[in-house]
Parts: structure tokens; C-alpha cells; sequence
């Protein structure tokens, strides 16, 4: 099953020639998850071939506009392509109206209903779940109430061992048991453990995205051992005043949450555009956390 | 003088991977004219180099999304780089009250100024001009109110031939006079003609902006003879239909606008999401005007 993340845009809240504002777009088995929609999110959807009439669920951190001025055009453009089926998004509770407010001006009714999800900024929640993700949201710290999201891929059915049925004579309508976890009782009553019927699917995969952020320890139980952890990096490490000014993070701090949390591999991004390269940050941050890679539009990363 | 048009985006109102929304920016002198505002228009505006603080009018034809939602970016843009001086947007006189209401939710004040003009959507007015260039708006036919434009480079002072100046003695604080069409009295009294004295600059050129509209014969007399003209084709003359219906031009009733109204050069966009390849678009109006060009992402027309 796909479980992959695609930066569309890696830049903080002034873009620059090749950095577009923040999005990314998370592929579970085809179906589209979008974090954050910047100014420009449905010309780089579109370039990078995500499949619009999949992608039900918005993920909005903070009511700053690098994160959303590009929600009025994706909606424009669902409405266009025909859309029928709901949109669900998730933001500061304040995006309801704002979007609605705005919206009037410019149609009269959309041909298909928004559901707006108010998130709490107070503590974890569980925002969203099907039979294959969940998505939980957890407060960060910035000038305005923001959020940042896990995104875990659940325990799938363990496989079975095609041998097995053959030989113990399993018939069809336990398998699906055994592949739950049951063990198997025969005719005669042996009990045969689960663990010699099955073996183990490849293990769950996890993403976490946090920005806009300054350096926040809170969050480190939640993001534990997250197989990519996003996180900001706005600053270079000699402009940690600047970042403690605006409540973002350095490069080194990003780098610091990734390995207290125990992450498999950290991407950083929302560059200041004061970085013409963003080589120096990487480094300072692989000083401290070596699978660090840099944020890039077009980048994808396969779980 | 520069006098030179850039497109920033092509396509109509669903934009492809490779099209983008409405805009165009023209360069006088070094100092640029933003007509439309499509989303992502501040993106384009950074990868063609135009500079963001010799940016100062926005014209924008109506206000549908396609041709304004790129505008919140751009002012915040703006803001962020430390603008203080005016910015003069020229539009319907809702876009006021729609713009100031959503950026309210944003920014609690912005550094500079913007300065609201209402266009007249009954008949041609002069909206700018300073001593360089005059641009006037003029009605279109569209599902709302919407306008084109006309910039047109001013009238330039005659070149003085120089060796007129040493054969007639003329002194120093005559010149900028007999430049602007003089005659010359020498101290005997003799008149001489300003014709003898002096030849033409080349010639000023013009620009005319006419999108969304319906195939509309009025607007002959006013881009009469101008050089450029930028005409929307959304369609294909075998979706004549669907023009009529939206309300948008053919290719062919494009390429009749520039040939009744004597023009120089016609440029076709506004291209609906339909046509992967718009040669036939372009072919269609050929024949009827054959100095046609499509509009694409980064062409840039130096007149």
C-alpha cells in the first residue's frame, strides 16, 4: 500500500523563485491528504499528479496566509471539476467563517458541502480515523493558536502461512480469524497458537507534520519513534534571535525534537527566503540528527 | 523606453500543469503594471523578475476568482518586504469591500496604503495617466461587470538635430521648448520652423487587455489601431456553443476583433482547460488575422 508524502511547498511566508508556500500532500493507497494549502497548492497538486476528486480531507495548522490563501482557489476548482462529495477541513474554528464569508462573494452555492472540523488547541485529539489511517492533531507553539498532525497508518491483518491451511485443514470461513489473531482449534480440540499460522505485515508507518513552531519539548511523547517527522526549521542557527522573536525553530532545534523523539528521518522546510541555499541548515542540523533532509517542491518520500 | 508585456498566466478558470490564472504585467520604463491577479500571480511575478517595489497599479478586470485570488498573497507579500508607499488597485467597486473584510482576519494594518479606484462600467474613462502612459477602462460583455484596458505610451518630445543647434547659435534654456515643438527666433528676428529643427521619436505604442467578454463590436473604436492586442479564445471555434453560453470569445471572433479593429498584433489566451495543445486555436484565428500568437507562461512581448 502507497504511504508516501510529497512537498509542494517549501517555503516560509514569502516565496521565493523556486519555493512556494507551505503544502504537503500525504498518498495512502490513492487516496489524497492534504497539510496546509498556500497560495498556489492546486497548480503544484496538480503538477504532481495527485488525483483531485481523492482528496476529501484538509489539514490547516494556523490561520496565517502562507497556510491558506490557496483554499479559495482549490475550492473554486473542485467546484468546477464537478465535485458532489463533501470536503472535510480541519482548522482553527475561526476558518469557517472567514472561508464562508469570502466565498459568498464569489458563488452563490458550491455543489457540494464543506464540513468544517474545529480543532483543539488545548490537548491531542483523534480528528479523523478509517479502517486504514488515523489523524490526531496536537497543539503547537506560535503567535497564533496552530496545530500540528500525526498521521498513523493502522495494524494491518497479519498474513497467513498458505502451508498451514493445507496442513491443518483450515476451512475458508476462519481465515479471516486467524488473520486477526485467533488461534485455530481442530477437530480434535488442539489448539494451534496464532504465531505458528501467521506471519507479521511489514510494521505501520507514521508522519508527523509540525509547523509553524517555535522549539517545543512538549510535543515529544506524542510524535515518539514517527517514521518522518516534518518539522520547521525557519532559521539557520545564527539567527536563533530571530526565531525565538517569531516563535519558529532553527535548524539545530528541529534536529533536536527529531532525535529526543526518536524519529526514523526528519525533514525540514519552511525556509526563510533569506537562505538562497539551505545546504548550512541541513548540516547544522545532521550535526545533530543525521537523516535530515531539506525540504524541496516536488520531493517524495516513500514510507 | 522599455514598453514590453509579460504573460504570467493562460488559462481560464481551472488552471492546468502548465497554465496558470490570469495575469498579465507590463513593463514601461521599468516600472510594472499588474492587469489580473490569478492565484499564484506573485509567484509568476518573482520568476520573470519584475520588481515588487516599482509595482504600484493593479488593474483587474472583474471579480471572478480566477482573475483576483492571487491578490491577499500579494499584498501580504508586499507587507512583508517593508512596502510604505500606495498601492492603487483599479476595479469593481466591491473588490473594496470583499478585499478589506478578508484581509481584516489577517492583518491587523498594513504599512502602506491601498487606495481603491471604482471603474465605470457604462463607458470608456481614463483612469491613469502620468507622462508617460494613460490607461483608460472600457466595458466589456461578460457574466458580470468587467472591463479592458488601454495603456498608451504618451506622445515623446522630438529629438533636436544637433547641428542645428550650433549653426543657429541657439542658446541652452531653448532647447527643452523648440523639444516640445517650438519654433526658433534668432536675435534678427528670423523665424525657424520647428520642422527644420527637429525629427519625430518613434512612434508610442499601445497595449489593449480584453478579457472575459463576448464577441463585442463596440469595443472597436476604442482599441482602433493599437499594437498589441490581447483578446481572450477560450474557445475553440467548434465550442462556439459554450462561448455563447459563458459568455467568453472564439478564437475566430478573437481574430475578427483584431482585424476590424486595424491592430498591429493579436495575442490569444484564456485558454479553457480543455485544449491540451492550442495550435488549432491559434490556426482558427490565423485565417482570419494572421499576425496571431497564444499566450504562454513567461512570453514576453517587447513592443
Amino acid at each position: 500500500m502507497v504511504f508516501s508524502v510529497t512537498v509542494l511547498g517549501s517555503s516560509s511566508a514569502l516565496p521565493t523563485s523556486n519555493r512556494y508556500l507551505t503544502a504537503h500532500v500525504l498518498n495512502v493507497d490513492e487516496r489524497f491528504f492534504l497539510i496546509d494549502c498556500g497560495e498556489g497548492t492546486q497548480l503544484q497538486l496538480r503538477k504532481y499528479k495527485a488525483k483531485f476528486s481523492r482528496l476529501n480531507h484538509i489539514f490547516i495548522t494556523h490561520l496565517h496566509g502562507d497556510h491558506m490563501f490557496g483554499l479559495p482557489g482549490l475550492i473554486s476548482t473542485f467546484n468546477l471539476l464537478g465535485r458532489k462529495h463533501d470536503l472535510h477541513i480541519y482548522a482553527h474554528t475561526n476558518l469557517e467563517k472567514i472561508l464562508k464569508q469570502f466565498l459568498a462573494h464569489f458563488f452563490t452555492h458550491l455543489d457540494f458541502q464543506i464540513i468544517f472540523h474545529a480543532l483543539n488547541h488545548d490537548s491531542k485529539e483523534l480528528i479523523f480515523e478509517d479502517s486504514k489511517i488515523s489523524v490526531e492533531s496536537f497543539p503547537l507553539k506560535h503567535r497564533i493558536p496552530t496545530c500540528g498532525f500525526i498521521f498513523r497508518e493502522k495494524a494491518r491483518m497479519k498474513n497467513i502461512r498458505k502451508e498451514m491451511i493445507e496442513y491443518h485443514k483450515i476451512p475458508v470461513r476462519e481465515i479471516v480469524n486467524i488473520k486477526r489473531g485467533d488461534d485455530f482449534v481442530t477437530d480434535e480440540g488442539i489448539v494451534i497458537p496464532n504465531s505458528n499460522l501467521t506471519f507479521d505485515q511489514e510494521s505501520t508507518r507514521s508522519y508527523a507534520f509540525c509547523s509553524d513552531t517555535a522549539y517545543l519539548e512538549n510535543i515529544l511523547p506524542i510524535i515518539q519513534n514517527v517514521d518522518l517527522l516534518y518539522h520547521e526549521a525557519t532559521f539557520a542557527d545564527e539567527d536563533s534571535d530571530r526565531a525565538l522573536e517569531t516563535l519558529h525553530s532553527t535548524a539545530s532545534q528541529a534536529a533536536t525534537i527529531a532525535k529526543l523523539s526518536n524519529a526514523k528521518k526528519l525533514l525540514i522546510g519552511h525556509f526563510s527566503a533569506r537562505y538562497k541555499d539551505v545546504k548550512s541548515l541541513v548540516i547544522q542540523a545532521q550535526k545533530i540528527f543525521p537523516n535530515t533532509l531539506a525540504a524541496e517542491e516536488g520531493l517524495e518520500i516513500t514510507l
